[in-house]
Formats: structure tokens, sequence, C-alpha cells
């Protein structure tokens, strides 16, 4: 746990609200790291919870992710809306950082004050992304950006939790590199209220549309729910994007007239308070004396290791 | 959690150390299930842990993962070596199970008595694939393999975990397909006792080679600590597979002179553990009666999560 202060955090968040880039930053860092006064901040940020529009989105390596995030970003500029931009990045060990390669196209928007982009990583912080995005996310509406993109990396289930605590999710697919067969594996197919065929000029776009489309059609449905429509989308020229943006609304107007969007808020904040709880619990059992000789009874095989969580459980307080 | 008896557990882990295929199954059905024989089972199959040699092996998605594990089935069935294979798939939910369409190739070894070959899925496990991998290792320790292969599909997260609970971890990469860059992205670098470039006869491969040998170069490393070798093979003809056997071996001789395999066992252990006792406070937390309320106070920007939190570990009775 980091204890430097950061001095007045209400004085931060009123900055942030004003839109000063700085305090922004600032407060992201903050929800990444581990800091005492997480909770004080979360305080402070909670009244702007649920003020923008969440979009999730999400697909294998190589899809073009970045691409169709930055064209995106464009689109919703044009209407005038307010953007702020998350990418999700498991850190990498070498850089002590989250690695910005691919984000360097974002730039063409480093410029524009209506845009906020953020890479996160989860260096460091104990329940991981989990805990932090929805926290992120929180600093972005507070400092007035209407729609939150979260672009995660990777196809793994973290990320794919991430993705799902969006009011949307686009799960994006591209001829060849992840395909239907890899996304299905992946289960990001699950999470998916829109799927997007980027790169839908090579070959291979059509077979890959068609796969996803029969994945979908063999889906269980209740009457009523919605169905993913696929998009083709040329990311690289912009072609498809507004269809995509038009998408997104139909997804959204849906969403308010079946009540799902306040259920879906819910849901967010019960994984949210989990992710916290469970943290926290995770912290506990990492400092509970008796663990290393557990571990070291288990990995011998003298003890099995449910026998060793009861004895963990009963010295955290808990019944087994 | 199932309830249904599995019967005799004592004679079901007798006849899976005799080699009965079908008994190794059920176990394994077993411990990727919620059934509540779990404990017992792990008691039974306890004194079998550490027997074998458990060598991860993960990379992106078409990196080629399950050609280069057949040839190391291959290669280690010809040393006489009797060998497991855990297949590691996040679930589907279109097809409601694993999907098995690139397991096929394996199906070269399904009539070897030798060799226990099983994909395995966290679908409706809770604590998932962390709390259930361990618990199969130990199945096919029990059933005699002297080798096990972990392979896991994705490049997230949980799935680094997992690779990280072997012996020795293999990252693979391919030219073009995951490379370098996502490799680090997907933080799977950190987890790598050894690179395998895969498809190292394809246009790229030397890029990839390089830029894999630059980042191990540039991380920080102790004196006596192992630095990964990076191998090139070409798992489709066979090629370099001895070479990855050797080194696998070499890594092996490594942990052992330097005390560092039953470090790494404990470390298992203590994780194996911890696993599963979140995977108890999780269902605990998801039963709190207060949660429901709590998450809509949030979700309204009423509370924060963490205030939600202290109140939920109160819940369960433990100080905030």
């Amino acid at each position: 746990m980091t204890r430097t202060s950061v001095g007045d955090l209400g004085a931060l968040v009123d900055r942030a609200r004003d839109g000063d880039p700085r305090a922004v930053a600032r407060l992201i860092t903050l929800v990444e790291s581990d800091h005492e006064q997480l909770p004080e901040l979360a305080a402070a940020l909670a009244p702007a919870t649920g003020t923008g529009q969440v979009i999730g989105l999400t697909g294998s390596p190589g899809v073009g992710k970045s691409t169709v995030t930055t064209e995106l970003v464009r689109a919703l500029r044009a209407t005038g809306r307010r953007v702020g931009v998350l990418a999700v990045d498991p850190s990498s060990p070498f850089t002590g950082g989250a690695i910005l390669g691919d984000r360097i196209r974002m730039q063409d928007h480093t410029t524009d004050p209506g845009v906020y982009i953020r890479s996160m990583s989860s260096r460091g912080r104990l329940g991981g992304l989990a805990a932090a995005t929805p926290q992120a996310v929180r600093v972005l509406e507070g400092a007035g950006c209407e729609v939150i993109l979260v672009e995660t990396v990777g196809v793994g289930q973290a990320e794919v939790e991430i993705a799902s605590l969006a009011d949307t999710t686009l799960v994006l697919l591209a001829p060849g590199l992840g395909d239907a067969i890899q996304a299905a594996k992946a289960g990001i197919l699950e999470v998916a209220d829109i799927f997007v065929v980027n790169k839908a000029d090579r070959a291979g776009a059509d077979a890959t549309y068609h796969d996803i489309q029969g994945m979908i059609g063999l889906a269980d449905r209740a009457p009523g729910q919605w169905r993913p429509p696929v998009l083709r989308v040329v990311a690289t020229t912009g072609s498809g994007i507004d269809e995509l943006v038009a998408a997104i609304g139909k997804h959204r107007d849906w969403l308010g007239s079946h009540d799902q969007l306040r259920a879906r808020h819910r849901q967010r904040a019960a994984s949210e308070i989990e992710a916290i709880v469970l943290a926290r619990l995770q912290r506990r059992i990492e400092s509970v004396t008796g663990l290393p000789a557990r571990a070291a009874a288990v990995a011998a095989g003298q003890q099995d290791p449910y026998a060793a969580a009861d004895a963990i459980l009963a010295e955290l307080g808990l019944d087994p």
C-alpha cells in the first residue's frame, strides 16, 4: 500500500470536473495504485457514477482494436460528445508499465481537449483491473466524459469480465486472425452485444462473417432478447464506422426501453463491490501466518489443499 | 454444487492408479465440477502430489500450441515416459463445453496407452481453472504420468497464472501472429522459462527471434538467475523438438541444483490453497443478503464501493 499523501483529494476531483487533464491523469494513477486514500477518493467520485455511456471493446490480439477505437472516437467527437478512452493492458514486466506501441495512432486525438485517452496497467494493484477499471470510468465520468470506451487487450477471462462491465460490448473479429472459433474458445462471444468484423476488405472476411452469424443462430435466446448484429468494418479507411455508431445507439435505446440499463449498472456495481471485498480477503489470506507451513505440507503430499483451505478460513476467523 | 454420489472414491483412485483411462476421465470430470466430494477426493489424491514433471505451454491463439504439444508428446513417448496432457480451454457458451477442433491432431496419440489427453473447461466451476487444474495434475500424477503438459489457450491473466504453476513454462511465439510485443502486452513474457519461436521457417521468424532476445536482454536478472533460451521450432515437421526437449531437461536440472523446484512446488501449493479459499469466500459474498441493495446504492451514486465492501465484510463476520 502506498502511503504518501496526495494532498487534498476534493480539490483534485474539482479540478478533474473542470476538465483539467493533469488532474484526471493523477486520479487515474491513484485508482490504479493501492493507495490508502482510495476509499476517500471513491467517496468523492461516487456522485458521478453512471453519468457516462460505457462501451467495451474486446477481441484477440491483432484484430485492430486500437484502429477501431480511434475511428469511433473520431465519429463520436463529430457529434460533439466528450469522449474518454481507457486502454486496459496487462503490464509488461520488461518495461515496468503498459506498452504503448499501438496507442501511437491514437495521438491523432491527443491535442483535442474533448478526448481523454489513458492506458491502464494492473501492475501492483491487488484485485487487478476488475477493481480499478470501474473507478477509472468514474474519474472520466466525473471529468464530464459522455462516452467512455474501455478497450481490453487479450482474450482471457479477466479481460472478458472487464468488457462485460460496459453498457454495450463490442467484440472484434478479423479474417484469419482471432477468428470465430478462437473467439468462442476465449469465451468472448458470450459478452458481445455487437460483433464487428474488422478488415472486412480482406480475403476470408466473408467466411468470418458467416461463421459468426452461424454461431449467433445457434445460441439460445429468449423472445425479446437482444440479437447481436454483425457489422463489417474497415477501420483503416473508416468504412462501416458510422453504421457501428448507429448500432451502438440502437443497442443503448434497446437497453433503455427494456429496463436493462439499470440492471446492467447494478450488476456492474455488484461485481465491483465483490472485487474489492475479494482483494481485501486475498491480502488477508496471504498474510495468514500458517500459510507457508500449509503450502509446504500440501506440496509434500502430507495434506490436501481443501483441508489446508479449511485451516486458513479458521485462521481468518471464519467457519470452514 | 453437485450432490449425486460418485460411489467409492477410493476404488476410483485405485483404478486410476492402475492406469484405467475411464477412471482417470471420471476423476478429472469430478475435479472440474463443484462436487461436494471434492475434499474427500483431494485427500485421496494428496500422496501423488509432486510425483510428475509439470510443463506449462502458453501463447496467443494461432501460434501452434497444439502442434507443439503433439510433437513434444511424441518425443517424450520415444524416451518411454508416461505422458499426460491437460488442454485448458475457456468454455464456449455456444457449445456448452470446450471446443475440441484443434485437439483432433492429438488423436495421433489416442490409441497409445502411455498417453492421457484431456481438455478441461471452467464451465460452472467456482474458482475456475486456477482451483481445478492442480487437482487434475494430481489425478494424472496418481495415474502414473511422469510428465504432464498443461496447455493454456488464450493470453489472459488467468491463463498466465495457470501456466506459471508449472515446473517449466514454455511461451510460444510465431512470426506475425502473437508476436513479441503482443506477448509482452499479455504479460506472458514474465512467466517464460523457455521461449519457442514456432513456424520458424516462415517470413518474419528472424524478426520475432531478435525481438524476443532483445526483450530478454532488457530484463533485470540477478546473478545466477535463469536466462530463458529462445528456440526455433517448426512443429509441423518436428524440426527443433529434440532441442526443445533438451532445453526442458536443462531447465529442470537447473531448478534442482538451485533448490528452485521445492520453492516452485510450495508456491504452487500456496496458490492452490488461496484459490480454494477465495472460491469459498466468493460464494459467501454472493449470498450476502445485503449485496443487491448495496449494489443498487453504488449504481445510483449514493454509496461508494469501498463503503459497500466494508458493509459486506461486516456481514461476513469480518472486521472491515
